[in-house]
């Protein structure tokens, strides 16, 4: 059946681990390896879905945490799921608010928080128990118990074509002991996340979050328990460690444990340096804010390198961002009167701007794929 | 020639002064009466062209105040004018600057410049003398001497297929002597622009402003006095009243002065319930940021009257703002969603609510034109 959730491999480099594939879901095919767009309250900032289908984005990341709070997830049910509540025709994977809640008290997400507006600490976490966790909404200060079995049936309520488990995020700082206990717990939380899945999958893809922080041995640990377990596939959370040299180095500890038979995503890292080398090691999907939060800040990706919109210089360059790209926003707009947008502070131009970058994003992604099928990564 | 500037007066209600006409401009044909969308800083908040095109929009105001302080005439000039700058097909119309550098004093615009994020008193005037007003940038501290001269200059830069001389606007608070002064002053500063800009027509028109305040002696003094002058057309400015039965009644007296061979323009006036009694007396075109900000405030104009999408009701409305409308909010787009948009404070829903009054607008508009064709009204 076309529209059931498979991971079809169609090619692995001759020079690396990269590989070319195509994920089948209810709501069409992801080629991988792929970038995923971060639509956090079900809209991708400043873009409405028919915008971002027409840019050939085919998987775009919500947030549980974010949905349950608002509108809920029940509002979105009675819409007949996410897809249906936002127009969204293709691929969507949500995460299972763990990440979120957590953040809430390491302050890891804090920046996002204050994006919206709000101050860390408006939500408070109230309990951690084995059950789960219990929390108040900053909404309307309601309580709301989180755990594996909520998550998962909050998850099953907004209807992404691939969902994820209840996992515990623990801070970087933290001792092997206790960082060994929290994977633990997270192992158990996870199997009660697919056991809870399982008892009515509905076309749903869950992927296993694979953990263990810094450590080698723990996280091939983590991988060893958790490919034991039948998820669809494997996503790898939590700290990889403090640079980009530390994280490709465990990625690449981490990646003979995962079965190349599933699709795999690396969760929150999708920034332009980080693609090549994770691709190389046999990575499939990247979720990431950063190129949406870096053109709302001005800084478009082109194929030169980072073009600042605010610098003086674009103030009369009437020519596009990018010479060679063919995006919705180089065809009808110059860098000049992006730069103009930018100076006046107008909506306008965070919106062509995400538009550009997320092209500059999909394109990338099939030329990665272009040169993995010619061998030449 | 089809691409100069002329008015085509196609019928003239047997009910009433209604008229529906077509000004033919170098960028395409205006269909009369119509609403005009006000663009200050060359983009119509949260719109880029091509959607204020796709709209079908056929007249949009641009602030010549605004875009000489950003990002200057000058670069606009260079860019091949507005039109090219920010890539609009349709026509333009600007205005002289003289109203924003006028509320500077009386506060008038403070709402807007709030809106902006700056507080009124940024910007400072000067001196006020009968060859111009001298006024600091809030951009820059510059002083910049805005004059009928430089004004027509400005809008020669910017190169609108429709432009307004520069005129005084009196407080609304002014005795009689004072404004008659204001007035004589008005008229000698619009017969400087109008030298200023037959040097070089360049395929502009110009729209004389008619003053008077609240006074219909006066009024229909500044009509006769501005009739005289070879202007392409005649717009209405300052204060027509406390009330819209005052302005009706003021524009009941002084639309006999105008003459009927030319197309005329009420400034600022664009609200649903004004346009009616307006499109009545023989008024052709009327420029308001009413829908838009009205959307952006979350306020959707449907046939059904004013949708407040923040309320409650709205969370579970798995329907479109209005059944009957077709505008690509509409079509893709339930009200849940733009609730949950509004409630989440995502600049998505200000795109959508923008793009459904603006229909809105233009729709309401071209049934006014077949009531007056039909002579309905």
């Amino acid at each position: 059946m076309e529209n059931q959730f498979r991971f079809e491999l169609i090619h692995k480099s001759k020079k690396s681990g990269a590989r070319v594939g195509r994920i089948h879901t209810p709501h069409g095919i992801i080629d991988t390896p792929n970038f995923v767009g971060v639509g956090t309250n079900a809209t991708m900032k400043s873009l409405d879905s028919k915008q971002v289908d027409d840019l050939g984005l085919q998987l775009m990341f919500c947030n549980t945490y974010h949905l349950m709070l608002q509108p809920g997830a029940d509002v979105i049910q009675k819409a007949g799921g996410l897809h249906t509540f936002m127009n969204r025709k293709q691929p969507i994977i949500t995460d299972s608010g763990g990440f979120q809640v957590f953040s809430l008290m390491y302050g890891t997400v804090k920046d996002e928080l204050k994006s919206q507006g709000r101050k860390k600490g408006d939500n408070a976490v109230l309990n951690i128990s084995e059950d789960g966790v219990l929390f108040r909404s900053y909404r309307d200060g309601k309580k709301i118990l989180l755990t594996p079995e909520t998550s998962v049936q909050a998850q099953k309520a907004l209807g992404a074509d691939i969902i994820i488990p209840f996992d515990e995020l623990p801070p970087y700082h933290i001792d092997r002991k206790q960082l060994i206990e929290s994977l633990h717990r997270t192992h158990r939380w996870e199997k009660r996340s697919l056991d809870e899945h399982l008892k009515n999958p509905n076309g749903q893809a869950m992927y296993a979050v694979i953990h263990g922080g810094v450590d080698p041995e723990l996280r091939a640990l983590s991988a060893k328990t958790l490919t034991a377990m039948p998820f669809d596939g494997f996503a790898i959370g939590g700290s990889l460690g403090k640079t980009r040299e530390q994280m490709i180095e465990m990625l690449g500890h981490l990646m003979p444990y995962i079965p190349t038979d599933k699709p795999n995503h690396l969760l929150g890292i999708g920034d332009v340096f980080s693609l090549e080398p994770c691709i190389k090691l046999g990575l499939d999907t990247f979720d990431s804010s950063h190129p949406t939060r870096s053109a709302r800040h001005g800084t478009l990706f082109t194929s030169q390198g980072f073009v600042k919109l605010a610098n003086a210089i674009n103030r009369e360059l009437f020519e596009p961002i990018d010479s060679g790209c063919s995006c919705y926003t180089c065809k009808h707009y110059t860098r000049a009167y992006l730069h103009h947008l930018f100076k006046a502070k107008e909506m306008t131009g965070y919106t062509l701007a995400s538009i550009h970058n997320l092209h500059f994003m999909v394109q990338l992604m099939a030329q990665y794929r272009e040169k993995i099928l010619n061998d030449e990564i």
